[in-house]
């Protein structure tokens, strides 16, 4: 059966940006389509849509969400958060990426600040794998690097993952970081994957298409319209 | 040093309802505060208080809070919950008791609904220990009974818990709970305790008021005014 | 690409004793091989074949090794059950089933006792879903009942499971058992599941092999002839 | 209550290397001894005494030991194994040191290789906190540095911990080390603590000696001598 994938792109700075666009003509969401389309059915939703693209409707119809938000998160509206919050609990997929660990509906779930440190500084990221049996990492081998990075730093304020897939180093300063994490809201499978930067061309890296698409593998839903109830319920003795 | 403790509860049931009253004539608070008072510094909050009694200065002065809550959640302020959250998530410890399940502080915490079935019907509920080396169980033994409880069972939706500590099973019926879990958020730990039905006397009896005394204990904070801070920070390299 | 099942058992049960041998004429390995080869392809073993028929070249070509022993587990040898604990460190996944939380190499695999609690009295068992996002589940709902059952209760002396899938209860007595758990050993996926008592026929229950079936397609490995290598490595400084 | 600590130390690198020897004059497990001795009650044990120093009963006497060793590992007697990996399922706490992270009493508990990757390049090593709410680093802020170090990198494989303390990176290569953290077996807690190699002076640094110190306190037994048993039990139905 074919996993629907939706990608949600603030879609801000490729239009106000000349070295962002020039990476991505079309918006960071049409990359990653691109490469996913090989796999998988793929919509794509932007902010600037009406509800940003992300109606009931569409939301019934995606398995899996991918988010990419930067400086636009405040825009997006608390209904379609909530939306969103609801869909994931009901089963679909959440795939998080770089700074979206702060946009509305990652903090939603989490329950936490999300907070990190930051530097931009033109660093090398090494990521290690350090959950080689999980399927999100099927191929990726001990782990790679990625040639030009923004760098997050721990702490990060996280809930305890249900696995922590990549730890991440920079080459230019001390810290460390959690670059792939999981968790579980409800039904819903949760992966935040920290490469990513709008200045950098990272989505065209192989490793990083290979472990999203792994990804939306993952996290497509197993229980979805199984009629699996979350809903509270009296449930009176048989007489 | 000694451990300083808000009791926080709706305070309504006992206003309008005779059973209740009869069992806890001062209030949930009154009771639950009695017994920590042998062991810490205790204070009460209720929701009609001015903030819900739960001023910034009340929460900068308490290392765990204890939260009773059932037909009021909604009446809980949002700006409350959020100082709440935010209180947690910078190292006070919280414990959240019975229906409490569904107060704002706790889902605004977790991430999750919540919501699990119930019924009331007199049973008898079997707590079991299922993480006997942890300090919350210290003088537990294998886990104890409650004469007379209200039934919550499965699927109770909350994420993956730190810590499963006790399952409960009831007389009548054929669920099971997970009645004892932890959760981090931030530098706070929050412990979750099924038993505590306003219609039975279920704070009076030595086991739950032992666990309750140990859970408090656990979540005191360690890290809480040392400076420790999860703000967002932009980290230069040395220059 | 199609999954390799080996189902092992010690096949003792059924040759001496008459119940047993009523229910599972070919062997409990030979039910369990019956329904797994509509979807899987499947081999057996046991042990009283040279080497329990668990040689390397078995193992090695075993995606899935399925585990039901019972009163023979000081009959298996040491040697088997490193090269076992060997396969699934490299990515073998392994089914633990029943009477098996006592077997040699899951006992190895967990470091743990394995101890639990346990009685024949021909209870029903409830099995509740506490983890319903999991793939284990897939199709289950909320839980289901195996109508007679051996009971096992709590303390079940294992390590903080990765996922709590089931929790049981039994009719008769007030224990609580953690029916389906997972773990992770180096690139392999372990899931131990309870039901299966040799004098009930629990394994022609379709909620019982609807559940096995899941358990293959989650633990079969997805790095397993990758290639990763978990030995020790003296990692120099590039020159 | 005092705690009761007993250092384990295979006392060989001491007595055959002058390096190691101008370090720990007196052994390493002298000079742990020596900071803990404010805070505890604390005995040393050695591989060249009469049952490696850890009769019956001194380990009935001890409620948290610690282990380091490096070369001698094939040395230590298996029914010493076993006997210190009862006690601690039993509930007596475990710090496992640096190179002990191949020690058999840790392996033997965990279940996995607990291989790494490994380099003598002296290195200094950042270790950040990513639990900054656990009571193992109460006072350690954000994290600090080891000025020389051997360098540990992963893959490390361990079983997924209870919870990942600290995360290193060492300053001359990419690597990256889950360098502290959590497990529990029975009722024992388990924290094992990279930093320590035996030619550096690492156990007179303070941010070390804290962090040893406070994962005392936190391993010591809450349960261990309350007659919770881990047997196995059959539980026949009341009468």
């Amino acid at each position: 059966m074919t996993v629907r994938v939706t990608v949600w792109n603030e879609f801000e700075h490729e239009k106000s940006n000349e070295t962002v666009r020039a990476i991505y003509p079309d918006g960071i969401h049409m990359a990653i389509a691109s490469f996913l389309k090989e796999h998988f059915e793929v919509g794509t939703a932007t902010l600037e849509q009406p509800e940003h693209g992300l109606t009931q409707e569409v939301l019934d119809n995606t398995d899996v969400l991918i988010w990419w938000g930067h400086r636009a998160h405040g825009k997006v509206e608390d209904a379609i958060v909530e939306r969103v919050a609801a869909a994931v609990q009901s089963g679909m997929g959440l795939i998080v990426l770089h700074s979206g660990h702060h946009s509305k509906p990652f903090k939603r779930l989490l329950g936490t600040t999300c907070n990190l440190k930051w530097r931009e500084a033109d660093e090398t990221e090494s990521l290690w794998v350090v959950a080689p049996g999980h399927p999100i990492v099927e191929g990726i081998g001990e782990g790679f690097s990625v040639p030009e990075a923004e760098m997050y730093g721990e702490f990060f304020d996280i809930p305890e993952p249900d696995s922590v897939i990549f730890i991440s180093r920079f080459s230019k300063g001390t810290e460390v970081f959690r670059s792939g994490v999981t968790f579980t809201r409800g039904l819903g499978r949760i992966f935040y994957f920290r490469p990513g930067h709008e200045t950098y061309p990272i989505y065209y890296q192989p490793e990083v298409q290979k472990v999203i698409t792994n990804a939306v593998t993952w996290a497509a839903p197993t229980q979805r319209h199984s009629g699996f109830s979350l809903d509270v319920r009296n449930t009176p003795l048989p007489e």
